[in-house]
């Protein structure tokens, strides 16, 4: 029954309509509404978000200009999964669902308002949500924005979306999005040493600036 | 630009050849060569494996009976992503694919071979390779297959697929797999309080219960 010879071609899965899917629910990502980021509707669900800044202060009034048309440039995207997917990996059943989604979003929301240097009114918020078995793509597309977009905030400036280190584990470095936003109190007690303020500014200015040919 | 009001149902995205490509998906793999879990190739790429057990030893030799007919009850299902996409989020290329899904399962079958009550001679292994933007489908595949197939290491008997955990978090417990397998040097640093192995070996008899009418 055990296979003596290896074949590596015989163990490729290839399946090109993974790719118009993956393009289709991104088409209907960038076609939802958005909203203002302080949400005043609680609802149910997982899924995947993006957020936007149109505020004019620095180092992000860059964004202000790449989305004064239409929310192209998201600075941050991510992603909330059904409760209790990562441990019994289960979908998503209309049952059970909960609000993920909105709680990971006020979340974030509380975050921004804790936080010097950026403000909670220019923000604003995308989202997409997915039940049944379709809550097994979030992890695809959320990926899938990312790659497209590169947001800040994913891609240079890491931490935004850090928790709370668990008991014992602050011997990590602050991340850089706490280094430029003083105020959650946990990163202060963090003892690594982070990077300087300077050079993750100059990495801010450097990614902008690879949008700019689109400004 | 933004909308003032909130309509859920403008928000949710459903798409059914989802369902159908995970099953596609499965289908293949289900049907690719099983080979012996100590590989002899090295192979490039990343991808999604299942781990069977054929051994008589208590407490997993019900999948013995289980799997004499073909490899249909994996114990483990694991998966091994492109180098670099939790962080730049990036697909995986050819150019710079390199041989994560076979370190990975090397990586398991030391672990294996470290510990007492099993043994590597009665493990074999099964895996498909995902490849350029094929690779964003791995975990949802991973998903689907754990949800199908429950297999114990999965989820009953956590741990087997934990790495050495950072400096100064030492203060979680051993895991149930540690539990049931000594051997692993730094489980036995772990100083928070493990489950007892009477209660683990409980749900072990259980779970296989669970697959007893298919026997």
């Amino acid at each position: 029954m055990l296979s003596q010879s290896f074949e590596r071609s015989k163990h490729v899965y290839r399946n090109d309509e993974f790719v118009e899917l993956i393009k289709d629910a991104v088409r209907f990502f960038n076609g939802t509404p958005v909203h203002r980021f302080t949400l005043n509707e609680k609802f149910l669900g997982a899924g995947v978000y993006a957020l936007y800044y149109t505020g004019k202060h620095e180092p992000y009034n860059d964004y202000s200009k790449l989305n004064r048309l239409s929310y192209d440039y998201p600075i941050y995207i991510g992603k909330a999964v059904p409760k209790g997917w990562r441990q019994s990996r289960v979908s998503d059943g209309e049952s059970k669902q909960s609000s993920e989604l909105y709680s990971r979003i006020r979340e974030h929301a509380r975050n921004i308002e804790k936080v010097d240097g950026i403000d909670i009114s220019d923000f604003s918020c995308r989202f997409v949500i997915f039940e049944a078995d379709g809550s097994d793509m979030i992890g695809a597309i959320e990926a899938a924005l990312i790659k497209l977009n590169k947001p800040l905030w994913n891609s240079v400036v890491d931490g935004f979306g850090n928790h709370t280190p668990g008991k014992g584990r602050f011997n990590q470095a602050k991340s850089d999005w706490d280094v430029l936003h003083r105020g959650r109190e946990w990163a202060d007690k963090c003892n690594g040493i982070p990077s300087n303020k300077a050079d993750i500014l100059e990495k801010v200015s450097k990614h902008l600036a690879m949008f700019g040919g689109e400004i």
